[in-house]
């Protein structure tokens, strides 16, 4: 019998109980023994539940006991989780996690921690929910070098930006409805202003390019400033508006952000609509390969953290092939507004305006839409070098973002 | 040094040395030690080629040689690809392998063979390319149990179609331009009579369900019946015909078939256009992934051949973790007009027939296209009870799909 132990019992640590108990007899035949939940760490009691009599209120009980080789940490939040998942390790016990959080702002130090301790840490279910993403990245895409990584990180935010483009619906309206259907917190900031994602594409960089970037210093903008006309007029122009998480290399320093791009339809990403998520890897061999799925909820999370589990419980997961990450420092990280990409600006205007845009953005590509409006997509070209494109002309733009290539 | 023999040195066997040379310090970082070509097997000389002086013909000379641990075997063909394998495992020696043909055919008695001789055999290139896809289910989604797995198999047909309804273009000129492009075979009727596609869907029902399926014995249409009028009218209807690999268990049985379905715009499959290649699996936790990529191509599938030696190389794949798959006697298999799905029928006639369809197919789903002519969407349903309805009715369907929900 193979002891495990669950911290925390909320959502996913409920989602993980049941997908234990629910897929047994496989899970037995995968591991070699049968997989027993012996302990669950919650400052609450859960008399109702089949599990109920598991339920300790002590960590040290957990630490102390041989058995437990395996501790799953689904707590959410830096504290206690982050000392928890210390003390688990230095105990000799592998640590499996969904907490993004914790992964983002510790993962360099925990991974080191990890392999001082000869065991384990993995966060499959960090990022994208179910998604396989984290894994294959480490093993199928490890004949490749990884060029950049972009995704739809947050399922919150893009049912929201969805309902926006399919009902012409207000982000406020949009926003009470996810709160209603349980998609979105009482407090939505984490999620609308983009933290969420940015903290999932920190994890993404690091696993992409080895630095470990601070989720609250990389350039995030959410989807609080995107109005109806913002996502009509990008489903006009062929596309959608999405909020994406990207980091590539540029001469060599990581850039990473979060931001609203617009994607075209010839884009997988595009089409990647509601809670759902979708990851691109860009590489240098396969060249793109796209992930898509559940990105949140609780079987599907827990699905992750089960995987995980069976990779360490099954012999598959070595403290040999954890990655190494370094804290990155100023010299590591590149500026925002060296992204290279084309983007999309709208303006009122008259042909004469259109003529002077489309020169000064070094274009021929533009449409005109209603109302006296024109769209004009830039030739690919930095942030900074595009705005000052745009500011010498002295037109205004009603919309401006990037798009993802 | 980890030496590695390469059996075959046509398009994926350079891919494979391009790959290791190219990746060389990451390859060799993730390995722990630098991995070293030691042979190639071929009939013929590259004298030209940097590897040139690896290249040897006789396979005894890389059996009986202790320092290599591993083969890649890229020779395509049943014959002599198959008893090379045997041998090599019988030698203690890992195999990998992009050859579907094999695989499909003798997979479960390799699988068992390396097993016997604490080998591993491994096979991601044989599917879907470069695409992640058999990992990912074996240790991804090892926590759920597979209900169902679907896929757009084969790149040159998608091709076909995808220039079909773009362009309405005709089956045959589109067939010619792809054997221009280097996409299609001078004789192209694995591709387009669907048996490449059959042998990749009977190794994902063998990952999913344990038993492996006689390609050349499931049900197989192509894509030869399509023509420019049916990829129109699927473009109507919201949706695109695509040739897809589909199987399921019915009854605990295992389904799997090789058909044009009609996919909606709303499944993801549908956006997956040209060479590409999607696969989507159910699951009975995560719910639904997608998986999407370069189906084909010489570094896309050489990416999946080197993941495959780095996974044995680094110490991850063992034996104890290969799949025990078992050949299917005629009990295991479940007949194809069980498959339950919606179904779309177009009609010539008039609001009077269209009443008697839809009364028939037990729906209220149809709508009218152009020339007189109207399509019904049945409710779901199996193909004998469908076309059951539809022959009592007296009406004629000039297009007949299953529905990919």
């Amino acid at each position: 019998m193979l002891q495990i132990a669950l911290l925390g019992f909320g959502v996913v640590g409920n989602g993980t109980a049941e997908v234990i108990l629910q897929n047994q007899k496989q899970i037995a035949a995968y591991c070699g023994d049968e997989v027993n939940i012996k302990y669950i760490l919650d400052l609450r009691d859960f008399p109702e539940h089949p599990l109920g009599n598991r339920v300790v209120h002590d960590i040290k009980i957990i630490l102390d006991d041989p058995e437990v080789t395996l501790v799953a940490e689904m707590m959410g939040g830096s504290h206690p989780a982050y000392d928890f998942t210390c003390a688990a390790l230095k105990a000799g016990k592998h640590v499996v996690t969904s907490n993004k959080e914790v992964v983002a702002t510790f993962g360099a130090e925990l991974l080191d921690l990890a392999r001082e301790n000869h065991v384990s840490y993995l966060f499959e279910a960090s990022v994208g929910g179910g998604i396989p993403i984290i894994r294959p990245m480490q093993t199928d895409l490890a004949s490749n070098e990884i060029l950049a990584v972009s995704g739809i990180l947050n399922g919150t935010t893009n049912f929201i930006l969805t309902k926006m483009k399919n009902e012409g619906a207000a982000f406020a309206d949009v926003l009470k409805l996810a709160q209603q259907k349980g998609y979105a917190e009482a407090n939505p900031a984490a999620d609308v202003e983009g933290l969420d994602a940015a903290r999932k594409i920190v994890i993404l960089a690091a696993l992409a390019f080895g630095k470990l970037l601070d989720p609250n210093k990389i350039s995030t903008t959410g989807i609080t400033g995107i109005t109806q006309e913002h996502t009509a007029l990008a489903d006009k122009l062929g596309g959608a508006v999405k909020l994406i998480g990207h980091t590539e290399k540029v001469d060599g320093r990581v850039l990473a952000l979060v931001s609203p791009f617009l994607v075209f339809s010839s884009n997988p990403i595009s089409h990647v609509d509601d809670v759902y998520n979708g990851i691109l890897v860009d590489t240098n061999m396969l060249g793109r390969a796209f992930f898509y799925g559940a990105g949140a909820g609780k079987l599907p999370t827990a699905s992750a953290v089960v995987a995980d589990i069976l990779d360490i419980l099954s012999g598959r997961s070595t403290d040999r092939r954890l990655p190494h990450w370094t804290v990155a420092d100023e010299a590591d990280i590149a500026d925002v507004a060296s992204l290279s990409c084309r983007r999309v600006y709208v303006f009122e205007g008259c042909p004469r305006c259109e003529a002077k845009a489309k020169t000064a953005l070094k274009t021929e590509d533009s449409v005109w839409l209603c109302d006296g409006k024109f769209a004009v997509i830039s030739s690919k070209m930095s942030a900074t070098n595009a705005d000052a494109a745009v500011t010498a002309t002295g037109l205004c733009p009603v919309l401006s973002l990037p798009v993802l290539e």
